[in-house]
């Protein structure tokens, strides 16, 4: 289907079929229909230039307002002077409303998205406009009002009528094959809206279908081809980190040895396996796969060499590995590999991951050097460790479907640069997301530096970070700014689940009116708490504190039976989702009885161990993490 | 003076005085007037309701065109129908313009501001402007149209004649004793401007001046008001907070007690000493205050129980001692004390703070809760920690002043709830920036939780943080959003001076984009690398990794000459300010030389230490420190 350009008289025609109320214009490519239109639409009336080359008319004159037959005539023949004119629209005169901006277009990564924000002259310099991918629902559209900076003239106006006009856009666009479209501007009033200019594009819209496979997570034989048995070769760190399971059946490959660290090594022809790792020079790595084709389901590639490198060879081995994978899968190129934390299976080249400590925590990343600053910084429980690298078969989608099935898993925290098919990535949380996992995303490359480089490590393309993130909130992801707050957000939702709102208790009152801060200040939601807790807590506390939230405890914070007082209390609340409990130890070192802890968050400096809650080492990670969740549900 | 509301005519009269092209009006009570005034200026004409009532005239339908005597005379009447009418201005036509917003306010605690933006309809609705205090230089104007979202449009019009404007408004804001302007909307062409609309109010201008008095913080000799020698009292670990100095002259007063821990008790009518600290319930305070009135030149007030309590007594109290302090210098009250880390004098409640290591970097807060949250993380150098508390007294300025002084001290840290002098708060900041300190700032109450809560904390009006933060700015201070990124910030201006941008190499790609990304979004600046250095990085580097910034060596990162090589290269251009190196350690375990690292910032999961260089324990810290640093300068 060719790209079509339909002129302002046919796009607002179509948009009629489906209910839409345009400004109706008649067009004329003479003078005589010019007349004719006037006649049937009666003065005040706006003539405009006609053509499929002319984006911006009011930018070339090409907008005029006539009051009477010898002004029509005069204008006409102006309009029809311009470069590019087709004929001239006559339109009848609308009373201006508040100038919506409504687009369609399509993302080389999630197809088809929905615009909407602040239209007429100011569109492109104050982009204030809030995004969703179509189609939309009736809350998604909700929540891009709430975005807007101009949301508090619109919400003056007749709201549900641009609603249905939006959600009418769902079908339209899809039936119609809409690849492009302004509506620019909508007037919109107290009562109704009109659709004064539009601009359609029809045309094929991109396919993003995509095929999930099943990936093997849990292999019992695993071969390492280009095992070694010098101890500086990731040859020999796979095989060590695979040893650590003494149920795995292993098979190192490499032609030159008999054995490896006690084990017979094999040829590649007598193999039948689930996984085998590659750890051979990149120009090696293709023939192997093609001979591994029936003799092992799954190829982990450690090798780098590939679409990541600058070089021609790397793109054709990549493309070559891509045509392969029909016939086996393949994690990688260029990745240091997985580690089943549940089964103890380290299918990677870090021997010390063997002895990740298990829980419900799946990680997911495009690179691997965030897996290992993420293992070595935090003491958490995991599920599975999975680096994804150049991604020539396996993807996200894959480890997502692989994830929505495990019963091992409640988090997925994805850290992710670019994705191919972001389509499939949203739909895969989507899924994750509706089997009641959660789900919580890094994406690298919000800047332009950061994506060049990212394009390099990876060879992926790494988009507009804004569609990026509306996806992700449309999907219901958790969306979050860095490896510390992934991480952090993944631990309170597998102990808490959803969010809704924070109260927070101090000991100092400085630090609760920093976290206080830190959660307001990023969208985060602060507990209202009930007249009735308000009442309670004023009950407890002397008149010298601050006893609303956030609640300065004080002293009184350091009488373990007044502060279990307050946590019953604040839990008792509706309103409250979490209570987070702030106190930088400072004298009079009262103790604070442990067991008054029960399933607070706790910010203890320096920091303290306590049984059941989850404790933080700093107010500025507690506070992002819940203001990153808050925000979310 | 009284508050006077300057008529349309008679604001742009007053402005025309000192050049400023206004669209000059003829003032008209009756309809003769406005038809000799019609004739003066000749159609067409806007008319338009004159009244020190109406704000928004064209709400009111007080904005008239009109092209003919005809015209004139209708629309005259009904312009005179409307109410609060007090008669019709006359005005020349004017091609519409870029609308502009500027304003002048006065800030209840930092004074008159002038505000830049899109002004018409949009100003209250977009708030795209720009904020900084008067007067201003053509430098921070500048960043003001760098600041705005409409730049775009504004950048490619006469910008020029718009900040010579804005420049004559120091001078007539302050001569004419504005207290309050609106020009809105100031039409912006290609060549001039026009101010179309003026409002302007003129009367006294609220008094910033401000005494500053000498504050002692490093005295010879102290006196314990409230001393005691049981161990679970404050009286008790004052007294062991100074012992630690064997030099100090220590003074206990317990008048039920001989001696404390061996050292004799005093009686306060004996003392003659440099400071007091007073550990006593607050309402023996004010007494013992007045009794150490030529007794003690400053008194330091531990105890609670003044403004910040809900009681009045408290308020009645805290008067008290503001007049007090005519004759003695009173730090506090509701504080826990300072410590002169160079000259090892710990005046605080705190015993372990005698220990502290000894710095450049001198921290100021008035949050006592958050003093401690800092002195338990981090193990940095300081010169002075002061808490400020309620500053019935003593007061930042204070401080700055004594810091602006002070030989030992580089960077002052501040931690700042509310101000009730912001213009002397903002006039300490720049002298001690002219002095050549650096200074970083922590503002709470961004967010209207926090206001509230620190209102009640410390009994202070937490203002705007939107003048806050654009004062920072024109102060030349760096600003940060929560205390971790104070301390850091401050450890890297003490080390590293001005950065004016940051060169990342990585030995995993993942870590370097992660830091750029977080650099960039914050407004942080990344070095533009020179074509020298990045021809010599390639010819250093193998074409599988990314040679721009941020650098990813890769593995050949772990070959140490290498590395010293790429920076050598990297500290030889002149666009890199400092160069940050990040790993997380994976196998292969090759060691780096430590000796390559002569003046990088490091970022080493796990954390190793290392000479001369600041180490980081997390991407996050490093990259945010670095991008409110390079943000400032």
């Amino acid at each position: 289907m060719e790209r079509k350009f339909l002129m302002e008289h046919e796009s607002k025609d179509l948009l009629e079929k489906y209910g839409i109320r345009t400004a109706k214009c008649i067009f004329s490519r003479n003078l005589n229909e010019a007349i004719t239109a006037a006649k049937n639409l009666g003065f005040p009336l706006v003539m405009k230039v006609a053509s499929r080359k002319i984006v911006h008319k009011s930018e070339v004159g090409g907008v005029r307002f006539v009051y009477n037959e010898k002004d029509l005539v005069k204008n006409f023949e102006e309009l029809m002077k311009i470069r590019g004119a087709e004929g001239v629209n006559v339109q009848q005169m609308f009373e201006r409303g508040f100038e919506l901006f409504v687009g369609v277009a399509e993302d080389q990564q999630f197809g088809s998205f929905l615009a909407v924000g602040l239209g007429g002259v100011f569109f492109s310099a104050i982009k204030d406009y809030s995004i969703r991918l179509l189609p939309v629902s009736r809350k998604d559209l909700e929540e891009m009002f709430r975005e807007l900076s101009s949301r508090e003239i619109l919400m003056k106006l007749d709201t549900e009528a641009v609603i249905n006009l939006l959600l009418k856009l769902n079908e339209f666009v899809e039936k119609e094959n809409v690849i492009e479209m302004d509506l620019n501007p909508v007037f919109v009033y107290k009562k109704g809206y009109v659709v004064v200019d539009a601009r359609i594009v029809v045309g094929k819209k991109k396919d993003f279908s995509r095929e999930i496979r099943k990936v093997i997570l849990d292999p019992e034989s695993v071969a390492v081809v280009g095992a070694s048995n010098n101890p500086r070769k990731v040859g020999y760190a796979v095989v060590q980190s695979l040893r650590s399971n003494k149920n795995l059946k292993i098979y190192p490959v490499n032609p030159n040895l008999k054995e490896i660290d006690g084990i017979p090594t094999y040829k590649i022809e007598d193999l039948s396996v689930d996984l085998a790792v590659i750890c051979l020079p990149a120009e090696k790595v293709v023939e192997t796969v093609e001979k591994l084709v029936g003799r092992a389901k799954e190829a982990l590639i450690v090798s780098a060499g590939f679409k990541e490198a600058e070089v021609e060879e790397g793109k054709i081995r990549e493309e070559r590995l891509r045509e392969l994978s029909r016939n086996i899968r393949i994690i990688g190129p260029n990745v240091f590999g997985f580690v089943n934390v549940i089964k103890k299976i380290n299918a990677s080249f870090t021997p010390t991951f063997s002895n990740l400590k298990a829980g419900r925590i799946a990680l997911v990343s495009q690179s691997g050097g965030i897996c290992h600053y993420i293992l070595h910084k935090f003491d958490v429980g995991f599920s599975y460790i999975v680096h994804l690298g150049n991604r020539c078969d396996v993807d996200f989608p894959d480890v997502f479907d692989f994830l929505e099935k495990d019963q091992n898993t409640k988090v997925v925290a994805v850290y992710v640069e670019g994705v191919d098919n972001g389509r499939a990535f949203f739909d895969g949380i989507r899924k994750l997301r509706n089997s009641g996992k959660y789900v919580v995303v890094l994406k690298a490359g919000k800047s332009s530096v950061a994506d060049v480089a990212s394009l390099s490590h990876t060879g992926s393309l790494a988009g507009d970070y804004r569609i990026f993130a509306s996806s992700m909130k449309q999907a219901g992801a958790v969306l979050v700014e860095d490896p510390v707050e992934l991480i952090d957000s993944a631990v309170l939702l597998e102990k808490y689940g959803e969010i809704k709102s924070v109260a927070i208790v101090a000991i100092q009152a400085g630090l609760g009116i920093v976290a206080a801060d830190i959660i307001e200040s990023r969208g985060g939601k602060l507990a209202k708490l009930s007249e009735k807790t308000l009442k309670e807590i004023k009950n407890i506390l002397p008149p010298i504190t601050f006893r609303e939230n956030p609640i300065d405890v004080s002293a009184s914070g350091l009488d373990s039976e007044k502060l279990r007082k307050i946590f019953e209390t604040l839990w008792s609340d509706e309103n409250v989702g979490v209570v987070l409990f702030c106190y930088a130890e400072a004298p009079p070192v009262w103790i604070i009885s442990e067991d008054v802890f029960k399933k607070e968050i706790v910010v203890w400096i320096p920091e303290k161990r306590l049984k059941d809650v989850v404790v933080f080492d700093s107010i500025e990670r507690a506070a992002k993490a819940l203001a990153a969740i808050t925000k979310c549900f």
